[in-house]
């Protein structure tokens, strides 16, 4: 059986970044920019008064007080005007600033004293109120780096340098389907002996949070034309997760299934718990993830190799879920022969982290899951004293 | 002027709490419990194996190596068996326990030595693999609580639980409206003196990393008119969001229009830099804010004041805006009465915190607003010395 580390890597080699396509500014956030974005104007695209006031021409000894104002120009207005020396015109914020301007006086700072002429109080100190042209950014300046995921600030810088669409990379079209004779889905009632496909809408979430699509959900039952049915029937996806299916009881034939469809097994089996029972291959250059069916192990195998598999075929510099160090509350004990991820609770105090494993680790414990804020990672065959420095995966948001 | 602590006070006095509705489970991402939520079923809903292998019923002792298999259940079968000592029953992951089972066999440890005959090697130490009806959760039992947000893993929880509808918070449906004549939108090309109304898809997507729903959009010129009937024209909505027209220019009418309109203002311009000229108001018990029309500004004065209006609608204990300490890398003036937030960069190193404050901090720059991954909070005419320790506020995700 294979490490956790090796499977990683297999599913990093056997994974290609996904295609990129144009899509409007506007629909731009979270998505993952597949080039650099240069500005298609200039900003501000004019000299731009900052203030409510007057804009004027004095000289450089600042010893002038009275200015004849010869317009008005708002924030919009096209016009090109001029002033010359004991001009004003009055301006307001986002005004263009007339041709001529060296500084605008800020209303409070002016005194009207007829309807065309003003005095202005200027001192040396006083700031210029002028945004240059340009003075944010130039035209042709790259303003968001390749790589980058939009936030709604970018939002806004995109829109004000006039571009209006940008490259990113492909959301990936994730289908999720759910084998087991015993699930039902959530609008049906409970008969004896089954359960609801609890993973189904868990997974579909998942994908969401890690900024891909789950455009496929289904439940089928355990039999080969089912199964090999509803995955050849699979139109426009990236990636494909089953669940259930894959261990070594008389009704587990996904693998099967999906090797005479074609797939190329890239792994069977990983020294992981929960999840030891996960499959990996390729179906026509498609990966697929056969899951175990226990939720818990879906959600822990998701966390550990799905999201590996996502960060590949869309590439970016986030990290989604934060790895870090936390001492342990307790002693603890991993007897297994597999790395554990354990459900537990962490909490900071001062600039340290503590973390509590969870008494139960039964991995059909959804409440405890769901009330976990990260997973306990501990190497096989491994003895933990209270105190000692563990690694958690932080639980964060909607993950 | 009042402070900003000031301002925040009178928001969060003038909101209530806004009105719960029952969602679908399969709906409820990153929603707002509004009530503690129990389960329907118990989890498992039935004594439910968890390995593939035999059910069988052995005295204390565990002498016992031989039993005959009467009967094969798999997972999703109804079926109600029972088994005396020395029987067995083939079972699968998830099958229903046989009545009188006290310990499963899983497959790899019987040697079967004919059809309905194994040979079973059983140790002490062995786990028993059977999840015990309700040892997850008993029906009736509470397992989500109220002001929680729904995350990936609570949806698995959910429907495990058969829970189908959940009471939760309403999403605030905010209305954002640009005014000003200088504004125009993504779709036009710009003429003199025209800019891209950029604050307006930004205030939309924060709007929405804050768990709430912009569902109005608009530019408007500056005049009484239409500032009159596109906030009368409102439907459905909870928080109304005006950008620019708030100053004391000729054209900042969206003050008087408003208060024509009947909204009592609660306060106009806070000792605030950026954002000075912020209104909020109350009409017909709808809060409003009037936000400077700069893009740096209403984005700041979002994060600071609009914030704390959506957490009063929308009750949790979610900080969407980290607040933490990080430690100058140079020296800096606050030479401004009035309490100032900077953009700058932090960085973490080892477990302490950085920040950086940007050198141009003009309020038109959206570009350095982009790079940005704080604001820095510096009072009132305050210098801080090189590694001095500041407020930030850490902008994340989407925001």
């Amino acid at each position: 059986m294979i490490t956790v580390n090796q499977a990683i890597s297999i599913i990093k080699s056997s994974l290609v970044q996904i295609k990129t396509e144009y899509i409007n500014v506007e629909n731009a956030i979270s998505r993952i920019l597949a080039d650099n974005v240069k500005a298609k104007i200039d900003s501000p695209p004019f000299n731009m008064s900052a203030m409510d006031g007057y804009a004027i021409k004095i000289g450089k000894k600042l010893n002038q007080t009275k200015f004849k104002v010869i317009h008005e120009v708002f924030a919009g207005d096209g016009k090109s005007l001029k002033i010359t020396s004991n001009q004003a015109i009055r301006v307001f914020t986002g005004s263009r600033v007339p041709l001529g301007t060296n500084r605008i006086v800020m209303q409070e700072n002016c005194k009207v004293i007829n309807n065309n002429e003003i005095v202005a109080s200027i001192n040396k100190n006083d700031e210029l109120f002028i945004r240059k042209k340009a003075q944010d950014f130039k035209k042709g300046s790259i303003i968001l780096q390749k790589k980058h995921q939009v936030t709604a600030r970018d939002i806004g810088l995109l829109i004000t340098s006039g571009v209006k669409k940008i490259l990113v990379y492909k959301k990936p079209n994730i289908a999720v389907i759910a084998t087991g004779n015993e699930l039902i889905n959530i609008d049906k009632k409970i008969n004896k002996g089954q359960i609801y496909a609890s993973s189904l809408y868990m997974l579909k979430e998942l994908i969401n949070c890690f900024d891909a699509n789950c455009n496929k959900l289904l439940i089928i039952k355990d039999s080969e034309l089912s199964i090999k049915k509803s995955i050849a029937n699979l139109k426009n996806i990236d990636l494909i997760i089953t669940t259930g299916g894959v261990s070594v009881g008389k009704k587990d034939l996904v693998k099967k299934c999906l090797e005479d469809l074609g797939m190329k097994t890239k792994f069977w089996k990983v020294r992981v718990k929960p999840g030891k029972p996960i499959l990996f291959g390729l179906l026509n250059n498609i990966p697929i993830f056969g899951l175990p069916g226990n939720p818990v192990s879906s959600y822990v195998c998701f966390i550990i190799f799905i999201t590996e598999a996502i960060k590949k075929l869309l590439p970016s510099d986030i990290s989604y879920i934060k790895k870090s160090k936390a001492y342990s509350l307790r002693k603890f004990v991993n007897n297994s022969q597999r790395e554990t991820y354990y459900r537990g609770k962490f909490y900071k105090k001062k600039n340290s982290k503590y973390v509590d494993i969870f008494d139960n680790q039964d991995s059909s414990l959804m409440k405890n899951l769901s009330l976990a804020n990260c997973l306990i990672k501990i190497p096989a065959k491994k003895t933990y004293y209270k105190s000692d420095s563990l690694e958690i995966l932080e639980l964060k948001n909607c993950i």
